[in-house]
């Protein structure tokens, strides 16, 4: 049995890929597939590519259909690794994907400073003190909260990793993005492209995706605000086509 | 006479003020009647609101039809400030608009330090070196270019000005958009709020509005998207009705 107890597999349908899921941990959203969608990884022989904070590995897998290079898969919770391992095991991508169960902040033990392209991270969004204890699990807590790694220390982290012209693309809450610059300009990495994401047209935005690229020079990018559902609450494209293919 | 040579009366619709503008210098445009939107007045019995680099004075006019009270316009080109000074006269609002030809950086020898509730700004977008030579006359080139203030020197100005609390209300280029970041910080000014213009649903945003609070909280909110033509070239909704009332 690939599936453990109250686990199910759910279907990425542009990628014909089936994934592994369950309600008591982190599922992937909305998020994952628009950033996934976001990453740009160019045409080149030689490539590193990362995904951090892969939780069930949601990322890691929609960027595999993208690209012919392999994808280290990295993530601190062991449930969440398991499950993402499992997933890669049943769509035959051990090729692709390599699933590390670990802590972020350990990469550097084992992967060159300098030597990444590109790094995807759809990290935990909220401080740690804010309505930490509504979450019904540590599962939650962990992969929604800034408990077991913080912005400093992911962005730290990916800079380092990355080399010198590497991209970094992550997706966070506008709410922190002044944080989000102060930190990014701390070290060294400049934001070239930012996509904001409404749920509606008439809302305010709830997500933003953003590329950063390391020791870049200076200008920003403010790519078509993306709204996520019309007045009817259906999808509108280009998410819908995003998760329906076509 | 009212104008002089080479000048014309444009109409501010929706606030029904005649303005007088001339091809010769720069003219008002969709930035500062969107700037001037953006800009919120609470409803206080006591507040000193300044609109700096306020051109022929486009955002204090359609400022003053939102507040009972007066508004400083500051501007550095005598001409300007002279067309600005004479359509205050023109549209009999001199209690409510006072017209001061000045370099920004000098206000602080008469207006106190920590006194101003609101400061809107329209500032020069571009870097003195950037495509300066290709503009047609220095009035274009000054409005235009940081020849005579750059973005440090009137945000720092403006932090000055401002007290506790206070606003600063600009509007400027995406592109720049990191560098304004870590300008506003440095002068202790936090973003509160943004709201990107996008010409068109599919087109890059090619302005940024943000209101910055004097040692504001963390805390960023992404208005709504505006996007300014439908796909035959007209005005969408709100730009509309911000250029023809209704």
């Amino acid at each position: 049995m690939v599936l453990k107890q109250n686990e199910r597999f759910d279907k990425l349908i542009k990628e014909n890929i089936n994934i592994i899921q369950s309600k008591e941990v982190f599922s992937f959203s909305l998020d994952a597939v628009l950033l996934a969608d976001f990453v740009k990884i160019p045409n080149r022989a030689q490539l590193k590519i990362i995904d951090a904070c892969s939780g069930n590995g949601a990322v890691a897998l929609m960027l595999s259909a993208k690209t012919t290079h392999k994808i280290m898969a990295i993530e601190y919770q062991e449930r969440l690794a398991d499950m993402a391992n499992r997933t890669v095991i049943y769509n035959h991508l051990q090729n692709k994907i390599e699933v590390i169960h670990d802590d972020y902040k350990n990469c550097l033990s084992y992967i060159k400073a300098d030597s990444v392209d590109i790094i995807s991270c759809n990290p935990p969004y909220f401080q740690e003190s804010s309505h930490f204890l509504a979450h019904h699990s540590k599962y939650y807590a962990i992969a929604r909260h800034e408990i077991k790694i913080t912005l400093s220390e992911w962005i730290a982290v990916s800079a380092k990793l990355l080399k010198m012209g590497g991209k970094l693309f992550f997706v966070h809450r506008p709410e922190r993005l002044s944080e989000i610059f102060e930190v990014l300009k701390q070290y060294q990495l400049e934001p070239k492209v930012m996509q904001f994401v409404q749920p509606k047209v008439d809302k305010e935005a709830n997500m933003v995706l953003i590329e950063a690229v390391k020791c870049g020079k200076v200008g920003l990018k403010i790519k078509p605000t993306i709204v996520v559902f019309d007045e009817n609450n259906h999808y509108l494209n280009p998410v819908r086509s995003l998760l329906y293919g076509g």
